[in-house]
């Protein structure tokens, strides 16, 4: 049997530990290819570059794999993985992360992580982005590995909906501690700004941006409570919005 | 009573035709206060700025309003509109646009000017983003003009449904074509990139992103039916990406 084309790609850049670890587990199930970005893109939301040119390298740096670096952001990498480097083959899973740092709750809408599997969903393509609850370059990301390879096999063999995504963190805890897989649901929590104001060498003010997260959903089918209590969250995901729920109550709109 | 107090932002950049017609409108309802980038932003995503300092400056560009320039992203706007410039006080509405080009369907996901709404929609401020089917700089904004008031006058008279926000289409149509207002899903459309491949003026190559937008979605109750009926879209959307319906079916990767 032919093994599976797993496309890795990543939003903290191709040199990054936790791409490392991500393309390890790949390589054990299927045929790697990886493109990433060619510096760090956190925060990117799903950003695409439409106003600049993209550049495009092969590099020599997972040994004996297919890799190229970007200049885009990690949903440039997926488009241009698809439909340059693939020449329009369609990967059977495609795998993001390991992200530095939760991608949990809200955070799916800031993360390129997170975009690029969306990218590839969009495309048809099963897909996966994986994170792990410590922001460190130096993260451990060995606890995690046999649960990314059991959710990658699962996906593998079951396949996924069509327009889903999985939105999978990894609590940052030793695998003994671990308790676990979880189907959640995204938890209603949210960033609440503080901006550091300041003033540059050229007296010129500045802002920049921090914040708190703040959980005030309660619910113990959420991400946040499986990560808090120990287990792997995984969320379906999708890039269909619309808020069925809200059409009703606007229909009065309509006669306007 | 209180004049209700607008938001007003955009990714094309402050000084684009299509903020100027939507400050217009949101005069003529409440008090108006404008942050919006300094530069076209289009493409990015729900993109923020976290790796390097905002700028933030008072500009006199609309008559006798209160208005600043930031060099962020549309949700950095939202952001520093709320925690720096409104000290915390919260907008009875936020308003983003109007947006040169659609953000009908999948467009929702590139797209800063829905991702500003987005934000405020995150900080429980109602919110709406409004697009013209026009990419050009010297679009006709005067059509939708009586319909994008009709709209905010709806929303600041009935509220909006936590975490919600709305994405507003408008066809490129003369005033007596547009038939009206419809309330509708996200059309399950998708762009089908092909990238220009260029060798640049110091002989490496570069590539540049293109696509085509294609719709197989045949339902009609979609932005896109409506818009290529002469309707104006009226999208409910949300920041909860959980896909409910998916998440029976992946109970099986628990027990693994």
């Amino acid at each position: 049997m032919e093994k599976p084309l797993i496309l890795v790609t990543n939003d903290d850049g191709i040199t990054a530990p936790g791409i490392r670890a991500l393309v390890e587990v790949a390589s054990q199930l299927g045929e790697v290819v990886v493109v990433a970005p060619d510096s760090p893109q956190s925060g990117m939301g799903h950003a695409i570059t439409v106003s600049s040119p993209i550049r495009l390298h092969p590099v020599d740096v997972f040994e004996g794999l297919t890799a190229y670096e970007c200049s885009g952001t990690p949903a440039d990498c997926v488009k241009l993985a698809r439909h340059v480097v693939l020449k329009d083959k369609s990967p059977d899973l495609c795998v993001s992360g390991i992200n530095h740092g939760s991608n949990a709750s809200i955070n799916i809408i800031y993360s390129g992580t997170m975009s690029a599997a969306m990218e590839a969903s969009l495309e048809g393509i099963p897909s996966i982005g994986f994170s792990l609850l410590d922001y460190s370059h130096n993260a451990n990301f060995e606890a995690g590995k046999p649960f990314i390879q059991k959710i990658m096999a699962w996906v593998l063999a079951h396949g996924m909906e069509q327009g889903s995504l999985l939105n999978v963190n990894i609590p940052n805890l030793p695998a003994e501690s671990i308790k676990g897989l979880k189907v959640c649901r995204q938890a209603d929590a949210r960033w609440v700004e503080e901006f550091t104001e300041a003033v540059d060498p050229r007296g010129q003010k500045y802002y920049w941006l921090t914040g708190r997260f703040v959980n005030d959903d309660k619910g113990e089918d959420t991400d946040i409570w499986a990560l808090e209590n120990d287990y792997i969250s995984i969320v379906p995901s999708m890039h269909d919005l619309t808020n069925y729920r809200a059409m009703k109550g606007l229909k009065g709109l309509e006669g306007q």
